[in-house]
């Protein structure tokens, strides 16, 4: 039987609130057996880019990464989301290691080809070093990756956090009994967004598909479940979305194969 | 016979000019053995303070760390910085892992206490984990530190470059054949200030205080050697003082015990 690994993505809402932050890594440093976090910017991104005068481009709901906004995302993500976490981790006795995809070139990526959006410096993952990643967790080392990638040429990307969490649980599957989590700000999917009590406890991708045809979840949901699925068809053994609060309880949505 | 170790520290003028770092990573990239890099931020930390509206504070010098210098200290070097040179090394098949002091708990400092100047959120290092740096580099990655080391507590700190090259220095001495490297914008100690051609080749700690009580070497140079010869003492067998251009040719200023 292989050995746990548990990974963990956080983002959005509990990397903005403090209090949320802490509460979710005592969990995460509660959690038995080795352990891997990827996180995202929260809104820091957007705030540091607008009291810079630059104006967060978006089509379609995703963010345009030109020259500037990558040098700023660069700076919130690998540095002052990921030495805020790895300190905080490091102060309860977890052994944290900070991560970029260009660090121990671990991660690497390609430009996103441009069909009919130009989406800047994003990257698209090619390869995930797992080897390179299992030598820094059998040293003892816990991982903290930040949504940051490379080409191997010398380029930065900006890669979505949801996706990197996905392809290093997809990576590390063959290697570990992996268990992904995402920790979002509601307590799983929901089956009614106004009732935050709605926490559909299981799905099967069965139940998925009607659960989307009915529009029953989300469309912000989507992308996010879509990966996880991918991932366990891809030997990850466990997906749990959850909260905050959940995440404390072992609680959430749980997905199965 | 120890193994070799290189360690090189780059700064200001380097930092800022990309032809230059260009330049110098690559001399770096063909030095023999095992090699490790320390950077600071360049101009670039004032830059982004003053557009954040912020009034970079200097005392005698020395910046004046708060709470948002601290964190612009972080994004530009742990993030911007750090991450450029590691993609960058690594396009050049340099197997580079960034590291501020708080991954793996590689460095922890506490913060300088307040006697007649508060420095702010500005770390002295009290420990060099080199056992666990030295797993990294035995694990065939090459080590590239910024200037944030952590209090072990969850702070953060912004801690002198220099310094951290010679107690890096120091802290590894014991384990293999250090040469500290300090790749300055000059090519070495000048005798005269104002003449490019005048790098002292030699100095021991003899002609280094005859040159300091005679006013020969400038001022801002003094801390720097101060390190230097301090690590020479705690067996690093070499230290050199050099600029990209004698860094190439394995020029510049070279000290001895």
């Amino acid at each position: 039987m292989a050995d746990k690994l548990q990974l963990l993505k956080i983002g959005g809402k509990v990397l903005d609130d403090e209090a949320l932050l802490a509460q979710v890594l005592t969990t995460f440093l509660h959690l038995e057996g080795r352990k891997l976090l990827v996180h995202g910017g929260g809104k820091r991104t957007s705030e540091l880019s607008e009291r810079l005068g630059l104006t967060p481009k978006m089509v379609d709901g995703r963010r345009i990464t030109d020259a500037e906004t990558l040098e700023v995302a660069t700076m919130v993500y690998a540095g002052l989301f990921n030495k805020m976490i790895v300190s905080k981790l490091q102060s309860f006795g977890v052994n944290a290691l900070g991560l970029s995809g260009a660090d121990g070139n671990v991660i690497q990526a390609h430009k996103r080809p441009v069909k009919t959006i130009d989406y800047g410096f994003v990257g698209d993952i090619d390869q995930v070093d797992s080897a390179a990643i299992n030598r820094l967790i059998q040293a003892d080392f816990t991982p903290v990756f930040c949504a940051i990638t490379h080409d191997g040429k010398g380029q930065l990307l900006n890669t979505n956090a949801d996706t990197i969490a996905a392809q290093l649980a997809m990576a590390l599957a063959p290697l570990y009994h992996v268990t992904l989590i995402y920790c979002l700000e509601k307590d799983g999917v929901l089956s009614d967004p106004h009732d935050d009590n709605s926490v559909i406890p299981e799905l099967t991708p069965d139940t998925y598909a009607q659960h989307r045809e009915s529009g029953v979840i989300s469309a912000g949901m989507i992308p996010k479940l879509d990966n996880a699925f991918n991932a366990l068809q891809v030997e990850v053994a466990e997906v749990v979305i959850c909260g905050p609060q959940s995440f404390s309880r072992g609680g959430g949505t749980h997905l199965h194969r």
